[in-house]
């Protein structure tokens, strides 16, 4: 099995439906195409209770790597590292790295805005406040830091919510992490598309080409009606560049090509 | 506390990346629109003991309502209902009313397209073969049948992923039902917008009003940067029309938006 990762998003506006969440796609863009499977996301409120049962199941699970988004900030519903320290049962206390941090961004800002330079209001201290045994990893674009915790075998890593801060951090701190777990696995992935073949036609024409196949796995995503079909065929695999995985997806897409043409159906390379 | 939903989302596209979520934020709006409390979102791989697993732990936890999409076509990873089966130690049995709405399916389609009339493939009968004790909800404007399982006072349904598929399930037979259950109660939202004010500077405020106005909750989404702020404060409430939910959140609003200006920051009605 491929080195794994969950992805825990925390914030009532993903659960209320206010936002679309984007960072669960992003994060599994960016973890899938460094050779990381996916193998859950969890999305819970902004309480404190909540959090702690949805990270001690996570843990129990015992996964690689965890990615949570959201719940980092100043104000009072930034709950996450109060539901991280109730899970782990430790104590949340200052953390004198996050502290410099925090101190030195609004040292910052104080140069370009009317703000008491360095001045740690308790929200501020808020984002230095970390449970204890974690570090805090550097917010090259916001203020709160995140956060990582290894617990068991299992890394954590305590992203924002706010996209651009979530993906600087990601990109600086946690993405040279996963390449190296993977060990220069890729993903690799091609698209066809099929005009006038019902997905029940389609069906067993996907299970032939899987079985003679057995490292590319295809998913039909149907994108008309049953009855007026346009169905994306999603081929995709993993592996090192030795093992040569983007001549089984050329393979495995020409092959399900002609069966599809043989049944009726009309074989486009791109979206149409 | 309000009737409570969990939504699980079956589907290795949204794993990976390839596919935005939006069905969990479309479910999301709609039945907290209809006064239900959206407790956790699960999004879990095509592989029938991972959803066994997600399906025993959503049930473990007794919410009222769960509703699933994803998993229910004709194609070899569409295993949502054997998820669900190995979950509930139930057999997989063809169910004599799915089976006639499937048939029924492809007799119409068989006037306008050049298939044999009501043949059953082995795929067309994946679609009508159901958990043991369950019931078939008519998809309106697609082939497979939603489904409805009673498990110890939980409800779920379990609905398509091609999103029009698993909204029209949705409305004609979930919404009836989750606004009898949660008994005329609404919900209220509301958002004004700020500049020029730090997140942790309006954290105090926040907690002011929420103090002063406990059945609302405001949230605010930075929307700019720390140093150079744009936040969205998003106030909601929930309540029966009687209970003036919406003279709650005037009130609050009001309230925050003078607290705000004192601070120095600017309020707008509206995003700009």
């Amino acid at each position: 099995m491929a080195t794994d990762m969950e992805i825990v998003c925390v914030g009532n506006e993903l659960l209320i439906g206010k936002v679309v969440n984007t960072n669960a796609s992003w994060l599994g863009k960016r973890a899938t195409n460094t050779g990381i499977a996916i193998t859950r996301i969890t999305i819970c409120a902004d309480n404190v209770e909540e959090m702690a049962a949805v990270f001690r199941e996570v843990f129990a699970r015992k996964p690689k790597f965890v990615v949570s988004t959201g719940g980092l900030g100043p104000t009072f519903d930034d709950k996450t590292l109060q539901g991280i320290a109730e899970a782990l049962h430790r104590k949340l206390a200052v953390n004198e790295d996050a502290l410099r941090m925090v101190k030195d961004k609004y040292t910052e800002y104080a140069k370009t805005r009317n703000i008491k330079e360095g001045e740690m209001t308790a929200p501020r201290l808020k984002m230095a406040t970390l449970p204890e045994g974690t570090s805090p990893l550097p917010n090259p674009v916001g203020t709160a830091p995140g956060v990582r915790a290894d617990v068991d075998g299992t890394v954590l890593f305590v992203l924002p919510g706010v996209p651009r801060e979530m993906e600087a951090i990601f990109e600086e701190s946690v993405t040279p992490l996963l390449r190296k777990a993977s060990g220069n696995v890729a993903f690799y992935e091609k698209s066809i598309f099929a005009d006038d073949i019902m997905e029940s036609v389609l069906a067993p024409l996907i299970d032939t080409v899987m079985k003679d196949n057995p490292s590319v796995y295809i998913k039909s995503h149907p994108k008309g009606r049953e009855h007026k079909p346009h169905m994306e065929l999603h081929l995709s695999t993993s592996g090192k560049p030795s093992e040569k995985p983007e001549k089984s997806l050329e393979n495995a897409s020409a092959q399900l090509a002609t069966l599809i043409v043989k049944s009726g159906g009309k074989v486009y390379a791109d979206e149409n």
